[in-house]
């Protein structure tokens, strides 16, 4: 038996309750406590009247079995007003720490999945905020409304007939904002902690070091994440970038090619620089296809220590609801039982195969004409120019570039559009699977669109000159309209523009505080900002061997982009939602793709090199020699590109032992739990036989 | 609550009781039965003495909290005879069952794994003999066996000294072996069913079929999985076999080279058939690659099938005990806390490294050493023979041939046997990564040993009619070879020399039929059995192009090979123990391996193929342009390939959706258990309050 302890009450009362009205009464006792902390911001529409709101309300404070979500909500100002703060009794935020699969600190010091039976021995335990993140708090507020469901066909109050129809087992949320009656539901901001937080992070003077965990405790997994893999990514940028101006410093013949076009000097001496460059450009390629791998590698074991840290490695496989635009014919689910909208798995492998593949393969191939296209251009305008030269057909010259820039960017834009229709198309049950198909069909045209011209360079006009032209402009191009366009603008927007709303003094109501945090645009999430990163990550992996300076270049990017990113996030937008997750998932595997291809591109790019060409014309290589030794050095890269992925685990030791210790201690207590039971029931049919 | 009904008991009264002596009691009253089935025979060394017997016998009875396996033992004849026969009760067969996760059929006829505390809702719970196959009853009691443990340090009695002396925690059946005091252990035959099953398996007059659920039933998972993949296989031959007797037969121009060498027609109708040829040999490349890649797709989902099946899908994961030979300092396991032998892991990777990876370089080097010296010698004695053609160097002329066979053999078996030995001192903890260290080890020499000399003649002496001779060869001869060793030598050996010992009548004491059963050879395992399926499997996937009567070949050899090795497995040896399995283990990666050597392969092989040359050359391609469509043929392949593994699921819909739906009701078992423990809890102490 385990004894119930009745939970501790009050160290602390600051008394954060906003405005005259008052919090909603919890149900269960041992929640009861004097302070309240608002977790969520829920925006109406300002149309939603007072009978709504009140509904709205009591929805979200009733308990999970009668569809709420069992959690404490607050009028704002007064009914009449456009907000609901929403906050979370103890009982709740521990059961679904435990439904999570959440891993918390035991007092033995180890992570151990949280369970609500043996709670007395976890750490921290009475106190709420340091038990749970803040983050995650607000998440589980988020992940409980998101499961509110109407129990029986019922009406909305205040709303007419059909869009105020509940059908049973629907969404509530899901029915709310499809009606327009939400306008937003955000986490609120902790301004205190964010300034201390703005002050570790984006403010300090050092160029290390980021604040990981407060970032995972404030913003919570996924955005965490992501800049763990900056900050990891960026400080495995250093040797590259050591090595890349070594390079280019140290050993001149390396480069740019032209300068020794231009220098004629006795042949004996260019044979020299040859050998030199060969062998430089070989120990580039070499290193970036190594760098490449064991950089992949040592980021999943560094992953996998952060997921244990901050208890996510055991997160629970969840039996996910249903997502929003998701539709189906009514039936039951084969898995739960339950009454649901259902979807043909052949029916959406359908699509895929017949709309979704053709469709993206037309785009690639409008790339490729683009590209054709621009190439016939340039050639007939610079024929017409070389005919009939003039001060009138000079501009002219650069009209192909301009076209297909636009070109380009119209046709990124509008497959953007295509690829979610598409996907939405495919109707996919999970959120996290729809996530998967978008994130793959953005990343196939993404590769497509910025590297066909790269390879197009490099292995049909094999002309490294240009190549190497090509990509210094657009390392540097992309880096400040980048820089520009993520955060100049937001910065300046927000500074003229929008900061009228926000001139509000500590001494303000806390209502208006809460008001000002709404008025801020909805983060747009991490996409954009990864689709950078692997975009930045194919420069180098793929083409370094031909610019060396690709890797400092980049490092000083990302010694950049880390403090943009973290004010973009801290203060430009609003705070977003944001998962536990154990690792990047999708874009995992795209880096790890990506690091595949780079062995093939480093090795082809080497035999194309003119002065390789040079070089072995003079060992008497015929050609096709010459190629059949690339593809076996292709083939042996590739084989010790899969061994060192194979011979370096994926967690490091003491990881796996606390992995094992976990399923060993398990399943143990399984095996005493089935003793335990059965000697229960006998226990209680003996006291009953005695009664 | 769970009611527990008493289980019902006798049906059958079969006794099977053997000799005058009697079983051990049982210690659990439910467990009573008067129909015990004898499952498993020890025979212990002639020198045992009955006090040491009596000691074995009692451990074997003593239950698990008392270091014991918890078995009903039987003396056999008496307590001085030399074997145990060993049987199981109810509750430790229902009880490893449930430890093991093996899954039964459930009241509402799904596979569920079976659980202790919910058993009155499998079928069949009551009779044993319906609910568990003879197989898994046997490797339960084998396994509990293996599990006995002396509690602290004891002496084994009637033993001296070093060799009795058994230390705390060790593993008291691994003493037995290695103080030589048990000769074997063997599950025991029911000769009822063994030649009933024979009649099914091996002497059907039907080609096709094997009696597959009988053969899981009664020799278990391994020896089932392995029959399952050989008829898998087999019927996959089919269509290769159909497209290679096509080719060759329906399309002469395909034929051996020789043939239209000789011929020497008009230009015009060479070129029609090379272009013939050509395409042929393209089909025959391209088909080669497509089917070793469905073929291993769709074995995948056969696997998963055969493993919901036979109830092995959901098997528990199993903390490994340490292995007979493991050794290392006595510490603490982290994962478990127990006082066991420790080894360090950098060690073992040390020693895989520095010591195992070497040597067998040096190995695959020999390989190498030996080929290279037998052409070396061939080319010296044909020219010594050309230069002093007599009598007496013309027989001389095979010497190189007759040495490089000699050669090949003395090395494979010497390497055998350092491949053990360096796994041996790798000192794997697990039985399990034991295996998986040897296999490999003996896999990579296997395939360099098989495939080397093919791989050198198609690539370097680019001799296409030598290669596909070499091919015909060394299939007809291994063929003939392999099913006259396995089969014939064993069988002659069984019949005139040992049958001797097993000329028993019905009317025999039983004790002399299970002593007959202790006398024949142990069953060498299925490694033999599996690298010959694969090295035919690589003749199949990696050079079949070259000679397209491959498949046909090996189909016939497959149709014998099945019915050889059941009778081999039912009449030439004991029976061996057989653990349940969900999959192939090792082997299904080194298949897939071999299948994605087999696109390389091809690929290389249609390029260097003479006809594809004098087309090339035909059309005006330079043998660098070739190489280069090469290339870019073989890697779009390998996408394709990739794809198609993506693409096909590993397991049928059906059974994904099974799965789903166990792990949903263990989620929800899991919920519900911790709601009633905590309400349990309560009444309790309501109850003790009461009192």
């Amino acid at each position: 038996m385990t004894s119930q302890k009745e939970p501790q009450e009050g160290h602390s009362t600051s008394t954060k309750v906003t405005g005259p009205s008052s919090w909603s009464k919890v149900s269960c006792p041992c929640c009861t406590s004097t302070q309240i902390e608002p977790l969520v911001l829920i925006q109406l529409a300002e149309s939603v009247q007072p009978i709504t709101k009140q509904w709205i309300m009591s929805v979200i404070a009733a308990p999970v079995k009668a569809g709420g979500a069992q959690l404490l909500v607050h009028p704002g100002e007064d009914m009449k007003g456009d907000m609901i703060v929403v906050a979370a009794p103890r009982c709740t935020l521990h059961r679904v720490t435990e439904e999570l699969g959440l891993c918390k600190t035991y007092q033995d010091g180890d992570m151990k999945a949280f369970s609500f039976e043996d709670r007395d021995n976890f750490c921290n335990i009475d106190d709420t905020q340091q038990f749970l993140t803040l983050a995650e708090r607000q998440f589980i507020v988020k992940h409980e409304m998101d499961l509110m469901k109407a129990l029986e066909d019922q009406r909305i109050p205040g709303i007419p007939a059909p869009a105020g129809k509940l059908k049973a087992r629907e969404s509530i949320l899901q029915k709310l904002e499809k009606a327009g009656l939400i306008r937003s539901i955000t986490p609120l901001h902790d301004q205190e902690r964010l300034a201390d937080l703005g002050k570790q992070w984006y403010s300090q003077k050092s160029l290390w070091g980021q604040p990981l965990d407060y970032i995972h405790n404030y913003f919570g997994g996924t955005i965490a994440y992501y800049f763990s893999f900056l900050d990891f990514y960026t400080l495995s940028l250093f040797p590259p970038a050591i090595l890349g101006i070594f390079i280019t410093f140290f050993l001149p013949s390396a480069n740019f090619s032209t300068a020794i076009e231009t220098d004629s000097n006795a042949s004996s001496k260019i044979s020299d620089d040859d050998h030199l460059s060969v062998s430089s450009y070989m120990v580039q390629a070499v290193f970036s296809m190594l760098w490449s791998t064991i950089f992949m590698e040592l980021w999943k074991r560094r992953s996998a220590s952060l997921s244990y840290h901050w208890g996510t490695f055991n997160l629970a496989e969840q039996f996910q609801e249903p997502r929003p635009g998701f539709h189906g014919e009514i039936g039951t689910n084969p898995v739960t039982g339950r009454l649901e909208p259902l979807f043909p798995d052949w029916k959406r492998k359908m699509r895929m195969g017949l709309v979704s593949v053709p469709v993206v393969g037309f785009f690639l191939g409008l790339v490729i004409l683009g590209m054709a296209g621009f190439y016939f251009c340039e050639r007939l305008v610079s024929s017409w120019h070389k005919e009939s030269g003039s001060y009138f057909t000079a501009p002219l010259l650069y009209l192909p570039s301009i076209a297909h820039i636009v070109y380009t960017n119209v046709l990124g834009n509008v497959y953007r559009n295509v690829a979610l229709k598409l996907t939405e198309a495919e109707n996919h049950r999970e959120e996290s699977s729809f996530d998967y198909h978008h994130t793959t069909k953005v990343l196939v045209f993404t590769f497509f669109n910025n590297f066909a011209v790269l390879f197009h360079i490099a292995f049909f006009k094999e002309d490294m000159p240009l190549l190497r032209k090509r990509l210094s402009s657009l390392l540097i191009v992309t880096q400040v309209v980048g820089q520009f366009t993520e955060v100049v603008v937001p910065f300046l927007v927000d500074r003229f523009l929008t900061s009228a709303n926000r001139n509000l003094k500590e001494d303000d109501p806390e209502v208006d505080h809460l008001q000002a945090q709404g008025s801020l645009p909805a983060f747009p999430g991490l996409f954009a900002e990864y689709i950078e990163l692997l975009v930045q990550f194919g420069y180098l992996s793929l083409f370094s061997c031909v610019y060396p300076l690709t890797a400092p270049l980049l490092l000083l990017n990302n010694l950049t982009e880390i403090r943009t990113d973290a004010y973009k996030l801290c203060k430009l937008f609003n705070k977003p939602f944001s998962a536990p997750v154990a690792n990047l998932g999708v874009w995992q595997l795209a880096f790890e793709v990506l690091s595949f291809i780079s062995v093939i591109s480093n090795c082809w790019l080497l035999l194309l090199s003119p002065r390789v060409k040079e070089w072995t014309q003079e060992a008497g290589l015929s050609s096709s020699q010459v190629i059949v030794i690339a593809v076996i050095v292709e083939h042996v890269l590739l084989i010790v590109k899969m061994i060192l992925a194979f011979i370096i685990p994926d967690e490091p030791d003491w990881l796996q032992v606390k992995r094992e210790q976990i399923e060993y201690n398990s399943m143990q207590a399984l095996k005493k739990q089935r003793i335990k039971s059965t000697r229960v029931d006998g226990k209680l049919q003996k006291a009953k036989m005695g009664e």
